[in-house]
Formats: structure tokens, C-alpha cells, sequence
């Protein structure tokens, strides 16, 4: 059977999030239709994780196994015919029949963009968080680098996730100034639920003065959520890119 | 009577234009309608053109003549608790009663930004014309410059317009490559009925090789709408500036 490997991207702005429900608009579902639609055969998209409601990706990676041998060429070319223009399949790629794109999974790259303007930006509502207050970018900035290394990330995290273990490292770990935006970039072996945008949360209390930079690693080894800032809403957040092997 | 000038950003997606028009979705009623109720009085906002459908803004420029004393610098925030966030008002300033953001603008600024990657942007869908033809950026640039000057723009209007004159001066007019967009960026002192999405349509087939950028002083000479390219939608154009004396 063949592996096709997809890089995915998509607005998530009008969906419940990636994964397969019922009655829910949702991007797995969108794209499993199209394929099984080109390909007549029953198939089953693994993502790289999922993405709740309202999160953006650039580079999300997905695979299926079909039997069908239409050209590995033509596959984005049929499927971006069929979905909606809110999702886009960037590329398509064979791969070793044992890649799995969650277990395969090495690095993910996650981009949180905070509008830092007065009023908000009108056209970029949907992908972005607006704080109206000004903040303490180089406080912000200090602060970020304290995620970078192995650590225990319990203090950022949201219960009902099932991951066992609470470690994960973070290869890099940046904040960024770009016009009015701030823009958080990471980059880790694997995220835990809401991981992300709780960083940015406690990253946005860095830039309000409510937390010091130098509270990071205290929050962290104190492992209590209470301690963190709260979830960012999903708007602002963008899966970058997966990497493998 | 005080007379206030408003800066305004909108995202033109879901509205039919600026334009007030019964039973359809405008920029103009939304923000009017706010205004009235801010101030208890009907007023009407001026603005420095209309848009079309589906066109945005970033500094869009309308004023409206008010006896409300409520303070300048609580105008924006208060239009923008109650009105949509797809328009943002940006700032506030009073001004001579005699100022007409119509009669009296000098220069404006549009931008048209065509997506040139192979399957298009989800997320920039609708900010963006998706032309999946890789286009000869430099001929491009060479075709734009043709547009700088007084000319009469006649082959780049649609009709139903009711100006009188067709000329019209360019004061600047380039082509800018960033990523896999193409930016072109016109600045003149007053644009006819489609101007801008028609010269993005021509640049296009320069882009495509149809037409050569020696060709541009010839279909202005001409003053032939058919020999120009087509009127490209409408959700790839941006107003970003209106300037006053």
C-alpha cells in the first residue's frame, strides 16, 4: 500500500478543530471526504496532532495509505479542487509504508501573534490575540528564554490530556516585535495541551509587569498551573511546521 | 458644529462596500448607525470614496459634523466597543469646518496584492487573487512604471462611473516581490471606477507574457478599455492611505 505524506494549511477560523466529530465542521473530516471522494476507497488521515477550534496551521503533516495510483503530482492539485478554499494541501509526498505522522513526530514549530495596537487590527481578527495595553517586550523577550531546554511543563498545561509524561524540551524559544504585533515562536520536541497558548499567557503577564522574567523558572519548578497565565484564546495561535527524521 | 475626521480600517469581506444601500450589509450605515447612537443625532459620514464589495481598507478617510461634546480621544473607543470588529476605527481628529474628506483629498494610496504560490493561501484567501501561473515579476516592474505621469486612463475604467475627466496623475507606481506575493502599490491623485483592479489585471498579463510593458503607452494612447487586461476581483484591493493638504 502506498504512504502519502501531506503538508497541510488552513484557516481555523470557521472549524471545530481538526479532528473528526460528528455534526462538526472539522478539517480531518473535510479532507478525508476528498480523498476518499478521488480515490473510492475508505481512508483514515493521521495528523501530527490535532488542533482545536480556531487554530491556524502553515504546516500541518498528515498521512493516509490508499491503493489507488494516481500520480503522487496530481494529489494536491485534486484535492485543493474539491475542499474548501479555507484548507490547502501544500504538498503531497511518498513515504516508507512505516511513517506515522504523529510517532514519527521530531521537532513542531508553534507561532503565537499577539496585536499589541490600541484598537486591533479589523483584518486580521481571526489570527491574532488583541492586548490593548502596551506591553514589556523586552521583559518578554528575557523571559521566553527561560522555556528553552528540558523541562517539566505541568505549570503549563490544561487537564484532559492523556500524555503520561509532563517533560518536554524546547529547542528554541523567541519573541519577536514585527510593526505592532509580538510575536512568540517556538520550537520543542512535542507540546502539551494548551501548552502554547498558556506560555503566551504568562508571557503576556511578563509584558504587563505582573510577573518578572526571572519568575519563569519559579513557576516552572513550583509545576502549578495556578502560578501560569491564563489560556490565550485558539485565534492567535499557528502550527509552523512539523519536522521528521 | 464640530467637525470630526476619522481614520478607518475595515475588513471588506462580508460587507457590500462602503456605500449606504437598504436591507445590504454596508461599511458606511454600520459605523453611521453607531455614531448616532453615540451622539443622539442623525449624522452622515463623508468618506474619501466609496469601496466596492468585498475591498478594504487600512486608512480609509470619512468625517461627520456633530454637536455632541463627548471628548475627541473617546470617539474611537467608543465606535469601536459597539460597532463590528471587521471596522476599526484608528484615530480621531477634529478639523476645519470646511473640511470634505471627499472635495478635498489630495492624494490616495491602493494596493493590490496577488497570492503567486501554486495552491493559493487559506488564510489569506480573502485578502488576496490567487494566480497560480508563476508571473515575470521584472517585466512587471518595468510595465508599472509606464502608469507614473498624467495620462489620460480612459482603457482603465469601467463605465458606470460619472466622472467627468479621465485624466489622472500617477505619482508613483511599483511592483514589489515579498515571498510568493506580488504588491503593486499605485499612489495618484484620484483613481476612476476600477482603475486599480484593471491596471492589476494588465500587469497580470504582462506577468503571463500576453502583453510586453512597452505595450502599457500604447493602450493608454489608444484609451481602449479592451485593450487592457481584465477587472481582477475585488478582495485583492486595499485603500491604505488618503492624504489632505
Amino acid at each position: 500500500m502506498r504512504n502519502i505524506k501531506l503538508v497541510i494549511e488552513y484557516d481555523g477560523s470557521g472549524f471545530n478543530g481538526w479532528q473528526k466529530q460528528p455534526n462538526k465542521l472539522n478539517i480531518q473530516g473535510e479532507i478525508e471526504a476528498v480523498i476518499e471522494n478521488i480515490t473510492k476507497e475508505k481512508i483514515e488521515l493521521i495528523a501530527s496532532g490535532r488542533t482545536d477550534a480556531g487554530v491556524h496551521a502553515i504546516g500541518q503533516v498528515a498521512n493516509f495509505k490508499t491503493n489507488s495510483n494516481i500520480p503522487i503530482e496530481k494529489i494536491p492539485i485534486a484535492i485543493n479542487s474539491q475542499v474548501k478554499n479555507s484548507i490547502r494541501i501544500k504538498s503531497a509526498e511518498e513515504v516508507d509504508e512505516r511513517f506515522h505522522s504523529r510517532y514519527n513526530c521530531k521537532r513542531k514549530t508553534y507561532r503565537y501573534i499577539i496585536d499589541n495596537s490600541k484598537y486591533g487590527s479589523s483584518i486580521f481578527r481571526n489570527m491574532t490575540y488583541h492586548m490593548p495595553i502596551k506591553l514589556n517586550i523586552n521583559e518578554m523577550q528575557k523571559a521566553v528564554k527561560y522555556f528553552e531546554g528540558e523541562h517539566d511543563f505541568k505549570a503549563f498545561k490544561s487537564s484532559g490530556t492523556s500524555s503520561k509524561s509532563s517533560i518536554r524540551t524546547i529547542y528554541e524559544a523567541k519573541v519577536i516585535e514585527k510593526n505592532e504585533y509580538i510575536i512568540l515562536e517556538l520550537t520543542g520536541n512535542g507540546f502539551l495541551y494548551n501548552m502554547v497558548r498558556i506560555i503566551a499567557g504568562t508571557l503576556v503577564d511578563v509584558g504587563l509587569e505582573k510577573l518578572k522574567a526571572k519568575d519563569i523558572p519559579v513557576i516552572l519548578e513550583k509545576k502549578d498551573r495556578q502560578k501560569a497565565g491564563k489560556t490565550l484564546p485558539p485565534q492567535g495561535l499557528f502550527l509552523v511546521k512539523v519536522e521528521y527524521k
